[in-house]
């Protein structure tokens, strides 16, 4: 469903699907069968996939595979309550995925509302592979066009005869995503479409998803590429190193329902250090943007301010690798490991989506979320 | 000479030299004896102390004890010499260490000038011995001043009846100097006068000086502190959980000799993300002090510009560890490992020494270093 020389955390084709080993990565490329939602649990559960759309899709295809030629004697109904049952188990792999969660409810609905007039199970269990089969495709499809959208912006703020050099933070690749990525996306992009000068990635404290994941998936499509500290990142924009930095977005919170402020229009929380590359891309006068599926952008949510920012554990800064190795900092201190942080939207120059560029109205300054999204439909 | 239970790199009484295993730092504290200029040799090379100003006095010391009681029947000039190739050999150990190699010239001088007029060789090293002991006392009273002068300067800005919190940076404590240090000597003064709410320290990547020395300086000292990644240190701020971001420095600019411009007055250069974190102390409205020995202070440096950035191996970010451990980064990525970066003095808020705080003048808003210099002599 991509290219087969682009690099793929899930390989599907009906009745097979195998999920690329996260754990073992940058130094080991292995993939792992799945050939039900048993296994399908497991690879959630022991972080064999992850990133939010990753585990969703890799949930799905995994009873995709299951039912795909299932020799199953019950009714519709019962063949509808069979996929409920397996994806109420499937999310309880990792029981705080939103995506997961809503993309199992989204599943549970369709095969429910089918079993009212389906003639018989096996018309249920076509309808879900379809579903999840389509969860894969709008995935890639959707973050293909982020990039394109994200490169043809680009290109034109940035004058069509330059080539740029772009900073970007975290993973939001293929090994998030279904496959081609949303920020890392944009850069695939603008390499393909040889504008891009050179990627920076940073290390992504304290979980090196920069340096593990970031770096291997730049190295894997050979663009050209530099890993830096997180905290090299100001002084390389000094240098006039970079022209953009492009991240992802956990969640943007639009204000669109409860207008609370114009000014909190866009503002997005991220990995942490994501606020801290913001305020030094101001600074340096280097575009900031945010890319992301429109599904990331919530209507109701009134400003950053409400986003409630999730602490991970000490170890991640205590122990190498991670957390995962040995103990490297002092016994006995206190950790502060938030894991976002929330970058206001005057700090945002624009924001990518499948859909097209989110920028700001000129009557006010702020983001014209609402408008965007009402000419999207 | 410093009391008892502070913490102590450098222990020394006449004819004894014992040195915190720093590489075995922050989970076993084992000290080394040193007895003469071989043994300090190989613990400056092998990096049992670090930093600029320990490396020299280490040095000298180790060459005190070994001459301390030495049995030697040569003449004065004699005596001289052999002082001066031995301070040769020590300063070999660390070739690039120019504190090490100052402290090595100004020595032989001393040496070499006491042997026109010395009656015996013991008179010589006896001058040594005692030169290099006040090194020792010097360093630790000057990082004590720095400490008083800081916190006095601060109470006074933050006015008298607050406590308040400081992020740091890096390590300047008592195992980069003689002992108390700079920047921590500060956060140390501001805890003994009760008015030291929290210490924040960074992790400090690539070599993690921040999570392995300065957390293992804070817990030693019972002082409360919160280690958090460097690229946290914007939502830190966000959260109005610090008040005055204090760091090092290796090399202050004061532009006094050949002025270019009134700006670059203090322009300072210090551990790479020390540049980041003076952008978002701005942007959150946090004052940012640079706190050093006016010996840091290089009065012919026209500008930062002028301050070349040493790059260190990839090896510290490609690996686990600062580099000691495995491989973490994914094969085959460039990296980009700058030591220091330069914070231009617009962004200093003043610089403490021990021989007062610098300021800006009301006149251009610029340093008034030479002044400062005049005043203090």
């Amino acid at each position: 469903m991509v290219e087969s020389d682009a690099l793929q955390s899930i390989v599907y084709s009906r009745g097979s699907l195998r999920l690329l080993d996260q754990r073992k990565l940058p130094l080991d490329v292995v993939y792992i069968d799945v050939k039900d939602s048993a296994d399908g649990w497991n690879a959630i559960r022991d972080m064999v996939v992850r990133g939010a759309p990753a585990i969703a899709i890799a949930a799905a295809l995994a009873l995709a595979v299951e039912i795909s030629d299932l020799d199953f004697t019950g009714t519709p109904a019962e063949a509808a309550s069979f996929v409920s049952k397996k994806l109420e188990y499937l999310v309880s792999s990792r029981p705080t995925a939103v995506n997961l969660s809503d993309a199992a409810t989204k599943l549970q609905s369709l095969v429910s509302k089918t079993s009212e007039s389906a003639k018989d199970s096996k018309a249920i269990f076509q309808v879900y592979v379809e579903a999840a089969e389509a969860m894969l495709v709008d995935d890639v499809a959707d973050n293909k066009a982020i990039g394109s959208h994200g490169a043809e912006f680009l290109q034109k703020q940035l004058g069509n005869s330059k080539t740029i050099s772009v900073l970007t933070h975290c993973n939001t690749g293929s090994l998030a995503t279904a496959g081609y990525g949303t920020a890392l996306g944009v850069i695939r992009a603008l390499h393909s479409g040889g504008v891009l000068e050179k990627a920076f990635c940073t290390e992504t404290r304290p979980f090196n998803q920069g340096s593990r994941l970031t770096a291997f998936e730049l190295v894997h499509d050979k663009i050209p590429a530099t890993l830096i500290a997180d905290s090299a990142a100001a002084a390389l924009m000094k240098q006039g190193c970079v022209q953009v930095v492009i991240v992802g977005a956990d969640r943007i919170a639009a204000n669109v329902i409860k207008p609370v402020s114009w000014e909190s229009k866009g503002d997005t929380a991220n990995k942490i250090g994501t606020y801290n590359l913001a305020i030094s891309a101001k600074h340096h006068g280097v575009q900031f943007y945010v890319a992301a599926p429109v599904t990331s952008i919530d209507l109701s949510l009134p400003s950053g301010e409400q986003i409630v920012i999730e602490e991970r554990s000490p170890k991640e800064l205590l122990n190498s690798e991670g957390g995962l190795g040995k103990q490297v900092a002092a016994p006995g201190i206190s950790v502060w490991n938030p894991a976002f942080d929330v970058t206001p939207a005057n700090l945002i120059t624009a924001i990518i989506t499948e859909k097209g560029v989110v920028t700001k109205s000129d009557d006010d300054g702020a983001f014209d979320i609402k408008g965007f999204i009402q000419s999207a439909k």
